[in-house]
């Protein structure tokens, strides 16, 4: 664990400094305080810190990482503002989101400014590493958008299948964790084969993550998940709980979906039937199978690094 | 004039391609009709013939330079379509606006995309330009989002000066033109005296073209400008025209400004009140010295080429 809090230190400082540089603090104001408003809210800086360790697991110099890890940040948190709008979400990190704090056509230039952004701190890389790095985040940007695109269009859409969601959750949320750690190893010079195992591990990886959110929305503890539990549920958000829970009891479930049930006794009665119908532990079964594919995808990439297991270690443990 | 025409069917052949391509019709639809549907409406196609333009005349292959020629012009599309979010405007081109036709959560997410899209196009510029390509890029993208940011900011603001205005115009409209000029000249090889003399041509001549859709808005034909003639004086933006106005003759103005006015009145009172105060003539003579400094800029570029010359001169007898 020492390796992978002293790389979370290396991306805090880093991340400090620009905060206070010129990127952030331009002529336009107006443009800029909303970013490093966001940026100052804190987060995991999960996706930055997996870019240092991809490049310190391939034997190169996270330091030289550090822009890869701040452009990915920036995309991670410019994809944040503009999805808030979209969601009309009121709160992100249990403070305003952006939109709410100042207004909607602030949030979508704002969001604007720190997509250019993130492309100015990718520039900043070694300038051999640079065509390649713009490939890699170019794909990775606009399967961010169709995955955004997908869970927008599920919304109104019935019959989405299981497949549908994971294609949605593994463009949404797992292809920027794979993008991050082929930036790093993209860095340290790692070869092709490499490079594509720590790919593979990040996808499996942020489709074992996203599932483990959504198992937290239904049963994690209200203190430490930091909202309310049980929103996917209210929202009949197409999760793999909900779409398995559909199919396995919708007898069952038909009557907690009417409009003008009781918020809370909805949430309870869908969560006693999740667990009821085995639907809980069968969700539970497929993270730990995309948590044991990331774990084999790991292994092919044939590092002696072992901070990359306690980061995935870590994932798989959180409460929150 | 004749380069001129080649080169506009060069990129509009490029364009047609690209539109029927897989860059713009990749899985989540959703996400990509808003943009063929804005690329379709047509638009001058002004920015990506210069970036040809640019490469021409400093002796390179303007084919080589299609990708970034798309690239500015998927830039363009996209703030076309934010900045109409964030105006709430409903008609651009003579067709209602992509969050009109469609709704704002799917124009802000078609942009989001369209911008990657931009720099996707950027990336298939030859590796070894792609680097500074990439830095002139994302330097003007950022410049275009504080442009607009003031431009905002404008709207609700008090005491704007001639020289906010003139920073505002040069950070929304110029910076384009001369980034689009360099990415030419880079793909050509250009050295750098060169591209900057470029650079500083795109700039004054997108001065000089601002100030003339400004003059165009209050005193153009209704019939080839194709909007409402007067918009800009109905809603009081702080063009060079209306603040001039207001230093000229401030008491004639005021009881035009008051609410309840007879807009048609206004428009008409408001242009006497610009030809008598001498300050449509005076406005008409800062266009003339913009784009007398975009020829002496193009006099240093020390180029052979005439087809820019066309160009500048096209722009400057235009009436829409």
């Amino acid at each position: 664990m020492q390796q992978l809090n002293d790389l979370t230190r290396l991306y805090a400082d880093y991340l400090a400094q620009e905060l206070s540089g010129p990127a952030l603090n331009g002529p336009a104001d107006g443009l800029y305080a909303p970013q490093r408003y966001l940026l100052n809210l804190g987060g995991k800086r999960l996706r930055p810190v997996l870019v240092l360790l991809g490049a310190q697991a391939c034997g190169g110099d996270p330091r030289a990482a550090l822009p890869g890890a701040h452009a990915i940040e920036l995309f991670h948190n410019f994809s944040l503002i503009h999805d808030d709008i979209m969601d009309a979400a009121p709160l992100r990190r249990g403070q305003p989101t952006v939109h709410t704090q100042w207004d909607t056509n602030t949030a979508i230039l704002s969001g604007d400014a720190m997509l250019v952004l993130a492309y100015q701190s990718l520039a900043k890389l070694p300038a051999s590493a640079v065509p390649q790095a713009l490939q890699i985040f170019n794909r990775t940007a606009l399967e961010v958008c169709e995955g955004q695109q997908w869970d927008m269009e599920f919304e109104t859409q019935t019959g989405i299948s299981e497949a549908d969601y994971l294609r949605m959750i593994q463009y949404k949320t797992s292809v920027l964790l794979g993008c991050a750690l082929q930036l790093g190893a993209l860095v340290a010079g790692a070869g092709a084969e490499r490079s594509e195992a720590l790919y593979r591990f990040g996808l499996s990886l942020g489709t074992s993550f996203q599932i483990h959110d959504d198992l937290l929305d239904a049963f994690g503890e209200p203190g430490a998940v930091g909202k309310q539990v049980g929103g996917d549920l209210l929202a009949h958000k197409k999760t793999m709980l909900f779409l398995r829970l559909l199919e396995a009891a919708p007898e069952a479930v038909q009557p907690w979906l009417q409009p003008g049930v009781d918020p809370e006794a909805k949430v309870q009665a869908l969560c006693a039937l999740l667990e009821q119908s085995g639907v809980r532990a069968s969700v539970e079964a497929e993270r730990a199978k995309h948590f044991a594919d990331a774990l084999v995808a790991l292994d092919e990439a044939g590092l002696e690094d072992s901070a990359l297991r306690a980061f995935a270690q870590a994932l798989w443990e959180r409460k929150f």
